[in-house]
């Protein structure tokens, strides 16, 4: 129809030009969060044409055919083997993001276990309390140690005195300000030497699951490690413009909650109904491009990048730290002028650096000068523009 | 980091091209699905090299700055008035589509109401009932009359038995296959009829919504008729690639439920954490160029194909019927090839084509044709290459 041809007044315009400023100069400054900027989908813009809709579930047949179900289940399947599940019994879709895939998870083993109670430990990502609100499920918030992990001990304690209830524990493989690890297998045991027989493992593996298997040595998360379902971010280490996520289950388990709808001819097995298909297309793309490999020397190159910047915190009289195999940096709570110029996330008494895969050692060296010219001028920070 | 740069193999470019045109056939040949296919962003494209995140509340500042948040008001904000929304007293975000809006609108009436009954009719989109199950409150389906709007009758007899309890009623204005619309008026006057003070009524006006504001006669759903939030669908009347929706809440009840996250340093209102930030700005892209006359023009066309597609079949003796002021013409179910060849989705004994904004009276005459030649040949339609 014509009526779209209409162009844009000049004030709409000149809103879109200083939007893509605002957005380029907010990008180019950050590294307080977990997000690769160095994607690069051009080739594949103009798929933007299509109303893509992956209605329903990606392994059955759907009445709508403009869907890339085909491109989300090699996604699916590349991160069922990276994560060892069973080549017979896996499933899994691509999520809006970590909240999406943290609710599918839970809501799966609520399903299982009506009469469960769910663990999580304090440094949890803040979407799964409201998760835990929405499906309406008992939970206990669990210790968490220095370091961000959950206190086993803790862990192992209160539960004890739940032995008649079945046990959900959502566990972290990346927490948001430390980046710590709970360790799926320790938790296994826990409730194994306790008898619990019903029980379910969900981890949250938002940032760290898609290099986890890269790893040495290797930490406890995956479905050899004991959890029944996985959940990770695409739009943070992988990279893509759009936030979304991936969820990997058993397919035995999703079984047990699919419900058919006539409507669309397919089953109704994914919390959104109409479903974002051009996130597949971008994780296909990245993960084709890049193989195992490429992913596995993305980590490598992180990894490198954060021990770099964590001894030249440390040189410069900081209290740097990381967590094993980590690309996150935690240091003490930093100026606010620091905090806002390179946007970095803060909470109570500390800040981090997230070395994702785009962060370069020459950028470290900026912040740390930064750094450097705050502690010796002070007033200097007004000329920066805040 | 030069490994983004390495090229697809030959296989997946070649896949990448069989998936286009794949797509581009799928797109040109439905009628079936409420997607309009006329939009047109190449303009704005190259936002997707931005990794975009409207994390959290758009009314509220986040320490990630790359985001289109003051887009999103302006689109929220021209829903609110469109749906006569008090104008210091409304609320809302750009969602990933109607499940996660109509969680939403459910999760805050659970919110005021703890203890009530939900009520909905048969002829609600499947994805309430998934909603109402993740959030675990007790409800009460409701007969739909022939047309598929709610049974006014058999929901007073129903709330009447339930009058201890607070009453979320989910309304919608355009049901899944026949397009009705539930009164959200004679609603709140069997709630007022009852003295059921505490009540709560969400609209689901997926499609209907956009263009409910053009319809002559009016049919009650908005604020002023008595809605306490409305969701509408984003990629449906409107356009968008990928999949979206808005919710409009009245402020006072969100302020109710929201809780502060030191983390993103905004408010945690919304369902999903990290947000999709594209559709924004695509929303608000197609309404200043629409502006509110351009979305009425869009309806009156849609409007006017519609009533010469129920001619047309009338017209070859396939007893087809519309609701008032409806784009979506109903009709027997049809034979499997057709109902392939156009992406019809069907319900039981009946099938339906939706009268987009991009559906012109040349498809029509194509589609009339292919039944004419059904009926004529059965043999024929082997032919089409089914």
């Amino acid at each position: 129809m014509e009526i779209r041809s209409k162009s844009l007044s000049e004030l709409d315009n000149q809103t879109l030009f200083e939007l893509e400023q605002y957005l380029e100069n907010a990008r180019n400054n950050f590294l307080g969060y977990p997000v690769s900027k160095d994607f690069d989908y051009s080739e594949i813009n103009h798929f933007l044409k299509y109303p893509i809709n992956n209605l329903g579930d990606p392994f059955e047949n759907c009445t709508y055919k403009v869907q890339t179900h085909e491109l989300e289940r090699e996604v699916v399947g590349f991160f069922a083997k990276l994560f060892r599940a069973n080549p017979k019994d896996y499933w899994g879709y691509v999520t809006n993001g970590g909240s999406e895939s943290n609710l599918y998870g839970l809501y799966l083993a609520r399903e299982l276990y009506p009469k469960a109670m769910v663990y999580y430990s304090e440094s949890t990502h803040y979407s799964v309390r409201k998760n835990i609100h929405l499906l309406n499920i008992p939970s206990i918030v669990i210790r968490s140690q220095e370091n961000g992990e959950i206190d086993y001990t803790d862990f192992e304690n209160t539960v004890k005195m739940n032995r008649h209830k079945p046990a959900i524990v959502l566990t972290t493989f990346g927490t948001t300000m430390k980046e710590a690890k709970d360790d799926v297998s320790k938790i296994r045991d826990i409730l194994k030497n306790l008898a619990i027989q019903d029980s379910y493992i969900h981890c949250d593996a938002a940032l760290s699951g898609s290099y986890g298997a890269f790893m040495e040595p290797r930490l406890p998360f995956d479905f050899k490690d004991g959890a029944d379902s996985i959940s990770i971010s695409g739009h943070k280490f992988i990279g893509s413009p759009i936030p979304c996520g991936v969820i990997i289950t058993k397919r035995s388990n999703r079984d047990r909650i699919s419900k058919g709808i006539s409507y669309t001819g397919s089953l109704d097995t994914t919390i959104t109904g109409s479903r974002n298909g051009h996130c597949p297309l971008f994780l296909w793309y990245t993960l084709k491009k890049l193989g195992v490999d490429g992913l596995k020397n993305r980590y490598l190159h992180s990894l490198e990048v954060a021990e770099y910047c964590e001894k030249r915190l440390k040189d410069i009289g900081i209290m740097a730290w990381r967590n094993p195999n980590s690309i996150t940096v935690v240091f003490p709570k930093i100026a606010d002028e620091i905090k806002l110029k390179w946007q970095l996330a803060t909470e109570r008494d500390i800040s981090h650096v997230i070395c994702m895969p785009n962060v370069t050692k020459e950028q470290i060296d900026l912040f740390i000068n930064d750094i450097e010219n705050c502690i010796e001028n002070p007033e200097e920070l007004l000329e920066f523009g805040f």
